[in-house]
């Protein structure tokens, strides 16, 4: 077999066989097959597109790359959750004591951010005292007991994807959809779930910014997982404005325990519901969706929720205390906010605009290296549909430098306002089984 | 500027700018851009193709990459001949003596061939003592005295290009008219071609199988000359079976003698007429192309083509007793008949099997290391609309080795047949301007 070949094949349009796949994929881990070919199929790939069983099979060739977590010893059925990633999205700190909280074992491996904020890891770290530095015995003991446990990505998952993710980012081969699903469901597989709950963002701030993008890689992630025998959903959920009001580590948490208060954000509490109660469902802990919601909404209002984020975040050396006192979680020492410069509704929220912004105070990182502030970022005031006063704030800049006028200026340039009301945005659009 | 960005644009339809086409050319050609970033933007312009102004910057670009030939202290307008290649393609042997029996400077840089048959310098070495290993003032002082010179391959010639051409012959790349036409137009240009003839062949033995294919690739080429300056025409010749009779290089030496003697085949004489003329009317040594014709023909009547050949040979260190005593020669130790199975008329005869064949026998390199025996080849006997009696000799095998029987059984996998007759095949099908 010669790779030369398979790129042919791909490039006329036929379909790659699961031997012709698993030898490309093998190869190019193991160094025998070099970038120039690689990307070079990746880019016959991204015009040619794949059928649903060379997803299938490149997921399963990448899985088997390397590592595969074994959560068997781990009671019930693991769901994990997987966003595609959006600005000042703090669903999984939420949404994980939540679902935790009415039975579903959430075996959490994480990773840290890039750019915008950071990840959950770094989050859940604005906890004093956090850490997800725990052995796999742990893990497995923590999710047993409490239900939840969060890790630090560990071992050797999916070296294929990686190697092929860093090629494709300097190829322009990253907006392929069958590249795109296969490299988020290798790893959520190789991470061993039972089944998975996809949150695919769509709009200005989401990687897909067209909703039919959006439907057709939800709908790509969700026939490879059940392809492979994972039961796996999407809902496709809207990033045309941040999440919630607040974009930065420490800042996301204290939203997050809020939520769980029965307070907080009302896109975040639907998005928590929404996905948790399928959590649930798919955990086979609620005969329907319907019944699943109400356990849902009943942990928040009795307090289980909240007490299961303080038992988890106890387990892992954190401070349960930040759950009634939030006020001790890092606080940044300048708050300064941003004023309207006009009256008027806000139209528009440019999401990646503000999480720049929130990198600018030092929220996220701008390289794999930067260090990250886990106490700044940014709080909205408004978001589409709010009507604005010339000259009230319409956020909040939570900064530990003087200077911000780049950020300010950068906050404006991320707003957009119009004379007549405006409708707020659809929170869920679609559902994808 | 950044190659993903390029690859990018390219891969969205979009037309490279010449900064951009300079840049990617000139990174690659240092080493600051990797394979991987090349071999993507040679798949995004397979599937995207370029337009004539990409076209031709990329061509200068590769021609850039490298040395330029000065060839201005050759008088006249030195008017060069292309051909894609093909089977027992002995032209360039009969034609380059012809045009400068009437005055055409042909300061012709060649190369060795890599599969079927050897290139144009392996076919001239079959002539005794002959060298093409002079120095640039040699090769500019015999061009100006007897109007023909053949020197190696000598400089660092468009490097871009052989770097690109490795690259894409492993990357399912090789076939895209933009890149195909630029590879080729890029070396005439750089040899330092004031005008340009192409013979594109088409049909079984050729690149191209497809007319409409060869015919785009030569509109391609034609473009690419003209807008940069050099007056460039091309003919569409058929390459369905091989060209003549003889396939191997002193095999080839001999009919190409043959020819300018006035005898020869027909098709390899016509060809020869038809490209000719092209070139003696872009040197300016006709007023029409009928006027040039008529030259070439009564140079071959009067024999001063044959003399020009023969002081030719002379003044590179050959033997010119060779043209009117072509036995001397290189000539094989074994002839073996190749006899018809079956009574017919012969339909079709694969020429790439036939190049195999002679290649088998060892008439050309299967890699770049392989040595070549000048003396082995193939001489047909039947070409397309020959009947062939049942035991007639098709073919002659001229070998170095007893055992030919696999050589044996690929001329007869070549060779087809049918009952009724069969037309002789166009031999030029069109003429691109």
């Amino acid at each position: 077999m010669r790779m030369v070949d398979l790129i042919e094949k791909k490039r006329d349009g036929h379909e790659l066989t699961k031997e012709e796949i698993y030898f490309a994929i093998e190869g190019y881990t193991n160094g025998d097959i070099p970038d120039y070919q690689m990307s070079a199929l990746a880019m016959a790939i991204f015009f040619q597109d794949m059928t649903t069983n060379e997803r299938a099979e490149l997921t399963m060739a990448m899985v088997k790359s390397g590592d595969q977590i074994d959560l068997s010893a781990i009671e019930g059925v693991k769901v994990d959750k997987h966003s595609t990633g959006g600005v000042g999205d703090k669903t999984t700190i939420a949404l994980a004591p939540l679902v935790a909280a009415v039975g579903v074992p959430v075996a959490k491996m994480s990773g840290r951010g890039l750019g915008h904020t950071g990840g959950t890891i770094d989050k859940l770290e604005a906890i004093p005292g956090f850490s997800v530095e725990i052995t796999t015995q742990q893990f497995t003991e923590l999710v047993n007991k409490n239900k939840l446990a969060v890790v630090g990505q560990t071992g050797n998952l999916t070296p294929a994807d990686k190697k092929l993710y860093s090629l494709r980012d300097v190829t322009a081969t990253v907006n392929s959809i069958p590249l795109i699903a296969s490299s988020i469901m290798s790893k959520k597989i190789a991470s061993g779930a039972d089944a998975i709950v996809l949150d695919v963002k769509t709009g200005s701030g989401a990687f897909m910014k067209q909703l039919d993008q959006s439907k057709q890689l939800a709908q790509a992630m969700v026939e490879i997982g059940n392809r492979l025998g994972r039961e796996t959903m999407a809902i496709i959920s809207d990033m045309n404005q941040p999440l919630g009001y607040t974009v930065g580590n420490a800042l996301e948490v204290k939203e997050a325990i809020e939520m769980l208060r029965g307070g907080g954000p009302d896109d975040l509490r639907e998005l928590c519901l929404t996905l948790g109660s399928q959590m649930v469902f798919l955990a086979k802990k609620a005969a329907s969706i319907e019944e699943a919601r109400q356990q849902l909404e009943n942990a928040i209002a009795d307090g289980t929720a909240l007490e299961a984020l303080k038992v988890f975040i106890e387990a892992q050396n954190g401070a349960p205390s930040v759950v009634d006192h939030p006020e001790t979680l890092p606080e940044a020492s300048y708050k300064v906010e941003v004023l309207a410069k006009q009256a008027g509704t806000v139209s528009a929220i440019v999401a990646d605009k503000i999480g720049t912004a929130a990198m600018l105070l030092g929220a996220g990182r701008a390289t794999k290296d930067s260090e990250i502030d886990l106490a700044v970022g940014i709080v909205l005031h408004k978001k589409i549909g709010d009507s604005v006063r010339a000259g009230e704030a319409i956020a909040t800049l939570h900064a530990n430098q003087e200077n911000v006028s780049n950020v300010i200026e950068m906050v404006h340039a991320a707003y957009s306002f119009t004379d007549g009301p405006i409708d707020k945005p659809t929170l869920i659009y679609d559902e994808i089984h």
